[in-house]
């Protein structure tokens, strides 16, 4: 198996992946055991997902169209709503949101740099992959968390975050536009690997012994299995 | 009184007004007779709703604290159920909201455009200035819509839609900096100068008569006394 973060300083490729049939492994794999702490977890979690709203709003500031405006509007208050239930977890523990997420702000804002489409359609792919890759991700991770803590955020993370809304405009630009394809298939590329090192940046910090590692790749290698079909979902090649 | 919508080709100026006592009328005025049709309404207030959005995420990507962004995530979002109350009810009529706010999107652009701050401080107070206005001229206006129309969009416009966040966020910034405030209070003359001119080209066509001119007038100078009391609670001067 590939591993995605050998240390030898290349850019993590992603592969062609195998059927699903063979990838997809027969039990539930988890990285409970790399769950950093609560906190950690949920201002993470929480500023990530207010980037990917401020990144929908950009999206929206330059939506061709009123009706792909509006669209965006819908995607953009599911997310917030989403950001709002993570901090709504932090203000239960007691503390201020600003103040728990402060400490991850500085790499976090670096993955939204890199990650930032230069027009429309980049930011539009840029949405629903980095969204969609990190709340399947945090999903595994919640699995850590103290028992009524999981519940709640996971159901918080697997709310509607308005996907198949950003995956309907997707393949309307995609079918409209015959060199779209090519141009956003690289793209997405670089965004799952990107999406790949701020998720990984997440576990905690014993993840690096090899034990951890064999932790990791199956659920990965999921995370990467789930992106595919995304990509696919748009008529896009992962 | 001062014509606020001479003909001249002047810029509007916002004048020092007489005491609230000697300027607000005895009775409540409306301009229920100025009301354009229920989706020209919709479609202006809806999107005018957008544009307050897509600017609190504009101030929202340039705070310079995490805890601000914070702050203007949560006035986002109370924004962004205003939008979503008005579409609903451009919905609940049997239309798209998209095709409806298209009509109106050029001159909203350039509003926008023109009311567009050049730093956080100037973004914030242009959020707070054209929101606060912008809600009180159509609670005026909406009555003039079809009755159960009226009461339910009534209700959208007049809650919460967190003046106070952002008010707060304000004089903590004027208060940190002693040469914000004359900088500050010229950026809101030019706010509820270039915001009276949207509002006004709300009203109905109608409203050019000299009749119509007497309806409007004391209407404005209410608005523009709460503009002033809004002003005068950051601290600065209208």
């Amino acid at each position: 198996m590939v591993n995605w973060f050998s240390r030898t300083g290349k850019r993590a490729e992603v592969p062609r992946l195998r059927p699903r049939s063979e990838t997809e492994p027969a039990t539930k794999v988890d990285l409970a055991e790399l769950t950093p702490d609560l906190l950690t977890f949920l201002g993470k979690a929480a500023y990530l997902q207010l980037t990917i709203f401020e990144n929908l709003g950009r999206a929206m500031a330059v939506a061709p169209t009123t009706e792909a405006k509006e669209v965006l509007s819908r995607v953009a208050a599911l997310s917030l709503a989403k950001h709002h239930g993570l901090t709504a977890e932090i203000r239960r523990h007691g503390e201020e949101p600003g103040a728990v997420m402060e400490p991850f702000t500085r790499s976090i804002d670096d993955f939204q740099r890199v990650t930032q489409g230069g027009d429309w359609f980049e930011e539009l792919l840029a949405c629903h992959i980095t969204a969609g890759f990190l709340d399947d991700f945090f999903v595994h991770l919640a699995a850590g968390l103290p028992t009524d803590y999981a519940g709640r955020v996971t159901t918080v993370l697997r709310a509607d975050s308005g996907a198949e809304l950003l995956a309907d405009e997707l393949r309307r630009e995609i079918e409209a536009d015959d060199k779209l394809d090519s141009r956003l298939a690289m793209w997405g590329r670089r965004l799952v690997g990107d999406t790949m090192l701020v998720a990984r940046a997440t576990l905690a910090p014993s993840a690096n012994s090899v034990s951890d590692e064999a932790r990791i790749e199956p659920v990965f290698t999921e995370l990467i299995a789930a992106h595919t079909r995304r990509m696919d979902g748009l008529g896009l090649t992962a």
